[in-house]
């Protein structure tokens, strides 16, 4: 049998693409060389916000202490947590086999790479399996990547899929790059009470951030006593005497329990014949077209083509390639704002354009317009006041609106809708907020008045 | 002097309408009898969300001890809460004073009342003043009404005013009224550790909302140990030997340290002129035109008029009754989708038409699509995932969307936009959900396979 459609990876992209292209009538094979779902369920976000989740009452706690209303303590078992986490991704899994199941989509486990023209050969654990397509889907992903002398070595030395797995949270922890991936979980390591270590090579945390983002979320890990070392450049870390030992091109040195280097990810596209597939890799990232096109009858989408590292727009490309293999769509691939989120206690949150980045300067006429979420009832309710929300304007449109604060996830989809729609100043009174709201701070901002960008 | 607009009441609706009028180039004199901000800053909506988002480290400290993830306790001062909220309180209102001023708006302080055309006599401090309106706006507000029997006390039977001024949580309260004001107050109450009866002749608790909120809430409530009795008339509750005593209709009797009535509210309307100026009253509401015009050069919005007793849509209002004035628009006044939102943990939320509403008969093709909170890893992530999203579709776009579980308050601007922007199943794969959220929750429901409403 040929299968329409045969994906490879299940991940966020993977897994969206074979559900809706069997909806759409197409037979369809899904290889899994791991585990369903890829590294967002089992390695990535969702157990990283399993821990933020559990411990998110500490950091409350915290804050209603500080201002002398709260006392009390909460104690995490962290081998609980892990046990739960390990729960909910095995019921998640399972709960999306039974979904292929449902749709007669074929889930074959193994290695796959493409092997000669509309086959792709799979490593399974009864040897070689071959299967034939006429359209495929390369959903690979992404995992950590690594400079010279931070190779991690899982005993002291760390990446991010080793880090989840943990047994138990470290006192002390030296985390390798400030991006979200690793804020979120030195967040939580903070909440188990490790001392902090953040290096980083730029000069600000959340280095792809709005600056003015970067600024508030420093000062409030330094209101939390992490050490945060910024244009420091690291030669190696490795374990030393059972403790992570890191030194810096400066020669310093600094040790901690564990450390954990989160600088990057970078595609899986190495060794699985894409290559002789006639397939073009820049920096490993697959080269595609505007319709996710990396080969004749090959499509290539999320981390694997390198052009979004979000679940999220995984899942959007997937919708769109699941249709454009059905036959139902040709128009090029239109993505829309992509948001994209720090979760935590604060959290960041950015959809569209930032006012420091250079392209505005091609737009007529830029501007600013912001709110303090010290204004804001429900900040003040939780008692984590710093913070505000800003809205980039171009030609009278909103092109871009930024936050960082207490909550401010909660303003990522009204805020994703209101680029898409290219909201003007007479919009704003289309829509009710309800009050009391922390989106009621997103509707400030939306008011203010507005400063051009210098 | 005769002011170009003259508001009575600064709550959300008065002091919005004077702020926009003042910046739309009016003369603008505000009368408040008593604090700025009314009932929702002073006595409503403010002070609860503080009690709320101040004890809200309990409920999620409890929700993660239930999974046996989390142990601790958490001790909550609850005059140094009451302090919290009036700082807050004083803050927000100098800030409101100052605003005032920066507009020029003049703040009158007494009680306004209608005397003679053009003329409001307001009873200051320093006796009677009288000012002179072109255009007036009555924005007067409600207060909390009693059916006999019920007349709070300030002694153990206390109205919701009463309830936020204790200095005292009590250890077990009687809660009479299961509508939004009760529930969140009961709440508060039942993390401080006090035993709670809710009391309701309906036969459900939340009783406008869609019934299966209400049986979901109540599912929780039962969780907790409260007692739910529903159907129940209260003949009723006085102060016996520093108790309340509440008496049923069927003659038993319930004791608490406190009983808080929470059976409605009503427009405060009364004794200050409105009927000799020529405007009609129904029920204590003031009847207005589509323009909110109540008489002559007299307009009245939010709880006054009595058609949404909500603060953002007397805000909403206020908007178009402070551009009506200044002459900038003419057309009638078109609300929008007004969101409802119960806080707390977990929270309910509504937007639009619900399932069980009559008037969908009148449609023509009305359905439902779902999605459960239990699928969603933000809340397995805080470990409450009871609840659900429903969206009501008729001919095919969305009327209303209706959620209740953890933080659901979350989708409230996403789901007005939508509803207000009369979305077809061709516009949900418009917008891009971050990964993972409680949104996607409202995705799946608008993706789900809906169902006739039979």
């Amino acid at each position: 049998m040929t299968y329409d459609l045969v994906v490879i990876g299940s991940g966020p992209g993977g897994f969206d693409c074979a559900v809706e292209a069997a909806g759409l009538g197409l037979s369809v094979a899904l290889v899994e060389k791991d585990f369903l779902g890829g590294t967002c369920l089992n390695r990535g976000c969702i157990p990283t916000k399993l821990w933020l989740g559990a411990t998110s009452a500490i950091e409350e706690l915290h804050n209603q202490a500080k201002m002398k209303i709260a006392t009390g303590e909460i104690h995490i078992d962290f081998a609980a947590l892990q046990g739960r986490v390990q729960k909910h991704l095995t019921g998640t899994r399972k709960a999306m086999g039974m979904q292929l199941k449902k749709l007669g989509i074929d889930l074959v486990e193994g290695l796959g790479s493409l092997s000669g023209e509309g086959t792709v050969s799979i490593a399974t654990a009864d040897g070689e399996q071959k299967i034939e397509y006429k359209k495929l889907v390369v959903a690979t992903g992404s995992k950590p990547i690594f400079f010279p002398g931070l190779e991690p070595d899982n005993d002291c030395v760390l990446d991010s899929d080793m880090f989840l797995s943990m047994e138990t949270m470290p006192e002390s922890l030296i985390v390798v790059g400030a991006g979200f991936i690793g804020l979120e979980m030195a967040q939580v390591a903070h909440r188990f009470g490790a001392k902090i270590t953040v290096v980083d090579a730029m000069d600000r945390v959340a280095p792809l951030e709005d600056p003015e983002v970067s600024k508030a979320l420093r000062s409030t890990f330094k209101r939390w006593k992490w050490d945060i070392l910024l244009e420091k450049r690291v030669s190696g870390v490795r374990t030393v005497d059972g403790k992570a030992l890191l030194t810096l091109e400066s020669g310093e040195q600094i040790t901690a329990d564990k450390a954990l280097v989160a600088v990057g990810r970078g595609p899986v596209t190495q060794d699985i014949g894409l290559e002789e597939a006639g397939i073009t890799l820049q920096f490993n990232q697959i080269q595609v077209d505007e319709h996710f096109i990396a080969a004749p009858n090959i499509y290539a989408i999320g981390d694997a083509n390198g052009q979004i590292q979000l679940a999220h727009a995984a899942a959007h490309q997937a919708h769109y390639v699941a249709a454009h293999a059905a036959g139902k769509i040709d128009t090029p691939y239109t993505s829309g704002p992509v948001p994209s989120v720090l979760y935590g206690a604060p959290e960041a949150m950015r959809v569209g354009a930032m006012e420091n980045e250079a392209f505005l300067t091609d737009f007529d006429t830029c501007q600013t317009s912001r709110a303090q979420l010290a204004a804001n009832p429900m900040a003040q309710a939780h008692a984590f006041t710093q913070g505000f929300v800003k809205v980039v304007w171009s030609g009278g449109k909103v092109v871009g609106i930024t936050a960082v604060g207490h909550e401010v996830s909660r303003l990522t989809t009204a805020a994703t809708m209101i680029i898409q729609q290219d909201w003007t100043a007479e919009d704003i009174h289309s829509i009710i907020f309800s009050h009391p709201s922390l989106d009621e701070a997103l509707l400030m901002a939306l008011k203010a008045e507005r400063k051009d960008i210098q």
